[in-house]
């Protein structure tokens, strides 16, 4: 199975402690990086899980709030110095790539590749970014400032041949890839052969999706249906729900439910609130409503 | 004796590596903190150090590079979500304030304490700050962009009194003050009596200097001549002397030489270039000119 990989960089909230780096992620789909959110220190972070700044082209920050892309104008003058000539694309929130801009233009005036800011509207749900893998969606969040979280699917790949079969009835070599895209095959007799006999099923298409900051919000659930990994934040114990309300985050429970309720196939916890020297407890909290749940740790590493 | 304290937050150069962390270190100097350069991710090596926040009151930008101001952003949201309320100065080349403003401005907008920017003219040396226990002095260097150097001298304390002797001459109490700061006593009988007699010297002034970043700059012996520590960019070894001027950055000899020149009681050195993952090597060039050389290295803590 090709790869689709998700480094944490960092899992902390605002006020960055020993123990958690400020949120940052890196998303591998078949060796081509996607980051989500650059927090102070990313780039070193992004060092120390081993990764290539020649295969981070795209940056999705989801608002622009410090602890979300402090990082940026670091991570960027480093590839500049490192003789960077791909262009990178930002897409943040409107507005955003005003203040990134402005570091940029001074810090990094001989910048040898060209920065792309993309802003989008946070409020709406809508494709962003998309290749031959994969596509981009934002995932409209409620917090203090406009923010949006990001959801990864993979694009369906096509069917694998059932290479006996199709030596078996003879199918021309030229017709393969119209086979692997679900065709059936007519013979020189005129007889129909079904796809599904001269196929296998295509590898299922992942998906990730990432929501932090916000609060509370049990719509969330419809637009992260059955994901194979949900990255939501739980920046507060069950006890702390009214700070969470106050502040704009959730607490453990919430984003629990909000996972049972989306029937999503994994938790990973995050953005915990620099109160929690040991964050067990919280993952811990989640898992009486839902099981499968991780809490993410700096420098965890998650095939999906 | 009182506390001169030199903290070592980092002592890498422009690309952050694994090893070395950009350009910061805070000087204790009776429990207030002082710090110069402030590289991202500073306060995440400011709080590993157990260094407080509230005692720090002071920052000093050598220039406008980002590996020696990326972090400043990021401490003061830091300080701001701590509650901070006592005002937070900051010293730094003309013109920088603008594009840091801009940042806090976008980014700190609740911001409880006040930050004063106090702008300096590089190319001048001038005394910037003082207080009771300190005065800090540019020392202007010669970078490619206006850059200077600071020099952090210890204000003379007063004379110590000896206790015993000024009981023997009967020294009222109201006079201690006076006879700490070096007069002589004249006594019921009109006989006067040396101070020297009646105090021991006080103990000496100390005095910190910091250099970085720079090209080679032999006239800097008269600016740091004598001084207790003085920490100079040793970016390069003496193999990559063309490399350093090109970079207006300053090799170990030329360091050594500087430091040997000046009768500097101590060197340090940093801003070590990425390429060097042993720093070791460095040091001993400095050595071999200047045996008294410590290769900084983060989380080092020194007693001047």
């Amino acid at each position: 199975m090709e790869i689709f990989r998700l480094h944490i960089l960092g899992c902390g909230s605002a006020i960055p402690t020993t123990k958690h780096n400020p949120s940052s992620q890196v998303l591998n789909i078949r060796e081509k990086l996607f980051m989500i959110d650059c927090g102070e220190g990313t780039q070193l972070q992004f060092r120390k899980a081993g990764l290539k700044f020649s295969r981070l082209n795209n940056i999705f920050i989801s608002h622009m709030h410090g602890d979300h892309c402090f990082g940026l104008v670091g991570i960027i003058s480093t590839m500049a110095l490192l003789g960077r000539t791909a262009g990178l694309r930002i897409f943040l929130p409107e507005g955003g790539q005003d203040v990134i801009k402005a570091q940029t233009d001074y810090f990094c005036q001989d910048n040898p590749f060209e920065i792309e800011f993309v802003p989008f509207d946070s409020r709406k749900r809508e494709v962003i970014y998309q290749d031959r893998s994969v596509s981009v969606e934002t995932i409209p969040l409620k917090h203090r400032i406009a923010c949006a979280g990001f959801l990864f699917r993979e694009t369906q790949g096509p069917r694998h041949i059932n290479r006996e079969m199709c030596d078996f009835h003879r199918v021309p070599q030229y017709m393969m890839g119209r086979i692997k895209n679900g065709e059936d095959f007519v013979n020189d007799e005129g007889e129909t052969i079904a796809n599904s006999l001269l196929t296998t099923p295509a590898n299922p298409a992942r998906s990730y999706a990432y929501c932090s900051d916000t609060a509370y919000l049990p719509g969330l659930k419809e637009q992260i249906a059955g994901v194979d990994l949900l990255y939501h934040e739980t920046t507060f114990a069950e006890s702390e729900a009214k700070r969470a309300a106050e502040t704009f985050h959730t607490t453990t429970t919430q984003a629990a439910t909000i996972a049972a309720e989306a029937k999503v196939k994994r938790l990973l916890t995050g953005h915990y609130s620099a109160r929690y020297t040991d964050i067990r407890p919280l993952a811990e909290e989640c898992r009486r409503i839902f099981a499968r749940t991780t809490a993410a740790e700096e420098g965890m590493c998650i095939d999906i």
